[in-house]
């Protein structure tokens, strides 16, 4: 059992990881050489530029002034002095409404520990349950929690009561945060300039007609029932293939540059490559001549499919982007039902230009329904089986078979320092793959599901990935064992006994999840703000591939908040800190130190780091209130299961109350705010229409939207990976493709149309 | 236990019954005093008035023509003839899809049983497995049912087979009529002629303003947002305590006539009454010359009222009834959000004027949360502690007790058979007027959760009586016991457990619900037609009430469906038919013959008798399905439990694919379906707008719509209770009142605002 000199070690050690990794930090971020992987979104936004080349050469890459390195830790205060409005026209209010999520975190915790440490953990201290028993087998952290009152003692009723008192409390802070958010949203719409999407909804599921073109059907079906609101459209073609082929082209280029790069730093050698996959058989040719020819190939390839996909009647998707004259209109539109069959002209409001994802756009209503049914049993089997796959790869995975395969290697294994590493670690590597592959496998099924825009694609990841954590992590480390395994012992226990199991299990766990928040938590955040791989990442390609400040600029990967992965990760933490609240207060701190240290680092990173691909208008923050209030209530059940193992029956009456009024919450919140993050108001929409007639009369609303939305590979022939020309963003914008480049990255191509 | 002869004995009981009460209504219904009471319908439309005065004068009060007597069953084809279009154009397409519940319930359940005794009935006589036992605790009709097959047969898959068999069958008729119903709500719609409803939205939760009144802050409001589509409105006076006056005048009133014409068949005396409750005791007054006073004195009450809510400023309601030009604009203002704050000037669909619910229109939007939560507690605590407050009076109406209290009545009581037959009547009584109340007791829990439309509240207390039947009357018949032991008993059961425990039972309760199914199935159905409550009240009025021919249309009622109270005991013979579909299919035709005969019965009621209250377009439909779908989930889930004590652990899974798949058609069907229920097409709008324009170019709408939405007191100063004039409904209708009287009689009114 841990002791409070383990935990002290622990921690001090992270401590440690977390200076080290600051300092690191503050030595790459200072060298001119790094300054586009630490800095990348001031260069995107054209305020900064690489390093002038006069001066010392050395000085271009490393800093020299020392002076520099004694103020290390001064991007902390820089990361918090930046005033929110500016933040939020800086970096988007996705970026700007994602840190205050720690911020609440901040802000629902610190008030509770303050609490807990005066009423609770006192009482726990004086409780003397583990004192008197003669077993050791607890910890020191223990008799800081509830294990120390004796079961049945009145003691008990400050546990219940501090439980309301920390539900109240959290129920306000989420109401105050859910109003200040929906109206800092209301207020981000109405301030922002205009764009095409305030203008266009997304028509889905347009029926066939046997005597008109896709298109006509259209202009006549909104000509008519929108009479004097229908502006234009765009159809959507399938281009699907088209974009495959010019992605292919952009891999090949990035090899002809490489090889380029590589003869003119050593003129006497033509470089060489093999024909066959990644280079590595077939015949030797010269490098060159061959990707140019294979270009060459492929542009050819690609004319010729831009030329069938525009001409032809059949790539024309049953789907288009309808423009309206007023945003009034659109709203109109977006929001009611077009015709008496609800399967066919589905509207919907446009996402912006970027946020499109254009892939899903041509699926027919029946098979959407059938593509959710599968990918939540996909999901129920993700959650509670895939210890069985991993388990067939391990037991594969040993060393018998792999001498079994690559019998050259039997040598090297037989060693015996060799294999027991490879042992040891051969399990584990399975599992390991499988969790880093988690996310994008998770981002892959909400692709499957059929949903329209990058946005909604992050947040349907996020629900997944926090059940999968919940299931595995959570409970499986509450109650040890596989989600799999909880789920059988479960439906064979008594419904009332569940909680009292996980309820009982939930103090003794407390060590634990003391040391995942140091480790996962207090590192993981520090790691995050030295970029590894970015930097990694961006010198190979520095190196290798650029030659122009353009080939730089590209060479620069901004990221993203990678919202799907790490919100889940947050919500976590709330759910933890909301457990141990009443249990294990002692817990509080661990949390706080994380939601404080990730308010800065994440501050840091969206001023000077992160390019969001798109901006949703904080749309994702329903789901984070319900995933807290979901905390909330599985607190007050655990709480409840562990008071009937402490004999304390009559709270159970109390703690339903709370669970009723908590539900009751939620649906009262649902009601008064979701709107504001799903529909679009009337009065709002009047009001900028009636703004924008005054003051730009002569405005040519048709030639702006005209070509708004235009699949990204027909915008720019030459590179479908570089930028969209949004002309009313000013500054420039990653383009939609690179996040699903990312995803797609060792997922075949096949799976999903 | 039951054998046959007692099933048959009960079965010949109940035919006899049902054919008892066909002779006797046949007898009634041919004899001109009771045209009313039997032929309502065609009275109100207008067709059949009083026999004429001249012939016999026995001939006008007793059918004296032998022949018809003899044709007694002939109502029966011509309750049948009659083709559809026709009934939904005579009753309405509330009560016309209303009967269609029962020609689904055919729909399914005939092919089932016909399926059923191919293969399961065979199957399950030759098991065997209760012969071989020792025991003889088995009814005969158990060996039909799947109790005859012993533990682990492979005669199990048959049953498992069967399963998905009905199952499909069942969502496939499912379907095909919500598809069939969905499209006759579209033809319904379409074809209506011109109604306010159709261009009205009832706005809620007006902001204060300082400046303005409530109606020229909601023009504003409108003439902005809605600029081209605004046409007019209509403001709410809070006028429930005029309402409350003019109905004690009308109770008054029908004293009055009743004491005038007394005064008419004995002119030699003067009716006396007593000033006191009831007439019973006071001092002795004038009757005619006291009521006609107070009617005078309540008169000009009436009046004052009156103009101090038309004057007073409080007395205007923040809500109101906004009309536009066209449907279309109406159509788009009710589906989309007006401003930023979703709580403020909430639209719906108006319902149309007969269908509101005056009283609930100023609920604001938190105090409706509220009383959601509280009626939702309430709910549950009804259903499973409704026996607590039964049992205390149970406990203080014993003999004893009464003998304390009318200590004069000892002498009677101490009689050893009245004290017997007290004895043990008085338990059940106090449970019998408890169940007699409780669709009025739900009724008043819809009302105080503040729904604005009578539809809405026969709807929601639908919901809760079925809830309750389930509860208390399925499960309780099943597994003995309250839904309180029940409750208990379940949650210190393991969750898999449950479905065993209940699926056990399940084949031995066949009997009881057979019986059950032939007394308040059978006989209650063939009751229904006789009418006897409102024949035996009309006789009354007739004879005391009624002086002049409108008198008389008054004195009639016709009646109603009773949504809230017939449609879940329908539900629960679709709960009983699938639940018992693969487990004893023998009890299907008890269930076939009750569905049978209701649909007749109804039929005639719908096209002679009942006369709706509002025509809400079917838009109970999606309840009745989603009941079904309910049932079927129950059904499969019982039988993965039944199946789990034979020993068939392998058809777990199987079930389990079916109860998903189950619930992935609702899914389909809600999102497929439910908004033809909910919203309204533009294309439907636009068509009918279109179609108008040019047909009736001159309409003057505005002074159409003007006084659509008035409280009925100001429609009509002189009597509440009479007809709303609805100027574009031809037939005559019954006002909206009438159902609410008939609710509140016996509750409290101070309860609800």
């Amino acid at each position: 059992m841990a002791t409070f000199t383990d935990i002290a070690l622990s921690g001090g050690f992270n401590i440690l990881f977390v200076f080290v990794f600051f300092l690191a930090f503050a030595i790459l971020r200072l060298q001119p050489l790094n300054d586009r992987v630490y800095f990348p979104k001031w260069y995107l936004r054209g305020i900064r530029c690489t390093p002038t080349r006069s001066g010392h050469v050395a000085s271009r890459f490393v800093n020299l002034n020392v002076e520099t390195y004694f103020r290390f830790l001064n991007w902390m205060p820089a990361a918090i002095k930046m005033p929110q409005p500016e933040l939020i026209d800086h970096a988007g209010l996705d970026s700007a409404v994602y840190v205050r999520i720690y911020l609440l975190g901040l802000k629902i915790f610190v008030p509770i520990f303050a609490m807990a440490s005066c009423v609770l953990i006192p009482i726990n201290l004086t409780g003397k349950a583990l004192s008197s028993k003669d077993n050791i087998s607890f910890s020191e952290i223990d008799k800081f929690s509830i294990s120390n009152i004796a079961p049945g003692s009145h003691r008990l009723w400050a546990h219940l009561a501090m439980a309301y008192v920390f539900t109240f409390w959290t129920l306000y802070m989420l109401y105050k945060e859910y109003k200040m958010i929906g109206s800092m949203r209301l207020h981000f719409l109405a301030s922002q300039d205009r764009r095409p999407d305030q203008f266009t909804v997304i028509v889905t599921n347009v029926p066939p007609d046997p005597d008109e073109t896709v298109s006509q059907h259209i202009q006549h079906f909104f000509r008519v029932n929108h009479t004097d609101h229908y502006l234009t459209h765009q159809v959507v073609y399938n281009a699907n293939n088209l974009a495959l082929l010019i992605e292919e082209r952009k891999a090949l280029h990035n090899w002809l540059v490489y090889y380029q790069n590589k003869h003119e730093k050593n003129r006497d050698e033509r470089p060489q490559t093999r024909t066959g996959f990644l280079g590595l058989w077939g015949n030797r040719v010269d490098a060159i001549e061959h990707y140019t020819t294979m270009i060459e190939k492929l542009t050819q390839e690609a004319d010729m499919e831009r030329e069938r996909v525009v001409s032809d009647r059949n790539a024309i998707l049953p789907v288009a982007f309808v423009s309206f004259k007023t945003r009034w209109g659109a709203a109109v539109c977006a929001q009611t039902q077009q015709t008496s069959n609800p399967t066919l002209w589905l509207t919907e409001w446009a996402p912006e230009p970027r946020d499109v994802y254009w892939r899903n756009l041509a699926i027919p209503f029946v098979e959407l329904a059938i593509r959710k049914l599968s990918m939540v049993v996909a999901l129920f089997f993700l959650t509670f089986f895939f210890m069985i796959p991993i388990a067939f790869v391990q037991s594969l995975a040993n060393i018998e078979s792999i001498e079994k395969v690559f019998p050259f290697l039997r040598p090297i294994i037989e060693t015996k320092t060799i294999k027991s590493v490879v042992q040891g670690l051969l399990p584990g590597i399975a599992l390991k793959i499988f969790l880093i592959l988690l996310p994008t496998l998770l981002m892959l099924m909400s692709m499957i599901e059929g949903f329209t825009s990058l946005s909604t694609l992050e947040r349907k990841t996020a629900s997944k990935y926090y059940f999968f954590l919940l299931m595995n992590v959570f409970l499986g480390s509450v109650v040890t064992g596989t989600a799999f395994d909880q789920l059988s012992s479960f439906l064979s226990k008594s419904a009332s006994k569940i909680p009292v199991i996980i309820g009982q299990s939930i103090p003794m766990s407390a060590t634990f999840f003391i040391t995942y928040i140091m480790v996962d938590g207090w590192a993981g955040v520090s790691a995050e703000i030295i970029r590894l791989k970015p930097l990694i990442v961006f010198h190979l390609k520095n190196t290798f591939l650029v030659k122009t400040e353009q080939d730089r600029e590209e060479a620069m990967d901004p990221g993203s908040l990678a919202f799907s992965a790490s919100e889940p990760r947050i919500q976590f933490y709330f759910l933890l800190g909301l457990v141990y609240s009443a249990v294990t207060p002692i817990l509080l701190p661990f949390i706080i130190i994380f939601f404080a240290l990730s308010f800065i680092v994440f501050r840091h990173q969206i001023i000077n780091v992160y390019n969001q691909e798109y901006e949703s208008g904080a749309a994702f923050w329903p789901d984070v209130h319900g995933r807290i209030i979901f905390a909330l209530i599985t607190s007050q059940i655990l709480l409840m299961g562990l008071m009937n193992t402490k004999e304390a029956f009559q709270s159970t009456p109390f703690l339903l109350v709370l669970v009723s009024l908590t539900i009751w919450f939620h649906l009262f919140c649902k009601s008064r705010f979701e709107p504001t993050f799903v529909k679009f108001p009337l009065q709002d929409a009047m009001m900028k229409d009636t703004l924008e007639r005054a003051t730009e009369p002569n405005l040519y609303l048709k030639g702006y939207l005209q070509n708004a939305y235009v699949h990204p590979v027909f915008k720019d022939g030459e590179d479908v990976c570089s930028q969209i020309l949004d002309e009313e963003e000013r500054r420039p914008l990653v383009t939609t493709k690179r996040i699903i480049h990312n995803i797609n990255a060792g997922t075949s191509k096949g799976t999903f149309v």
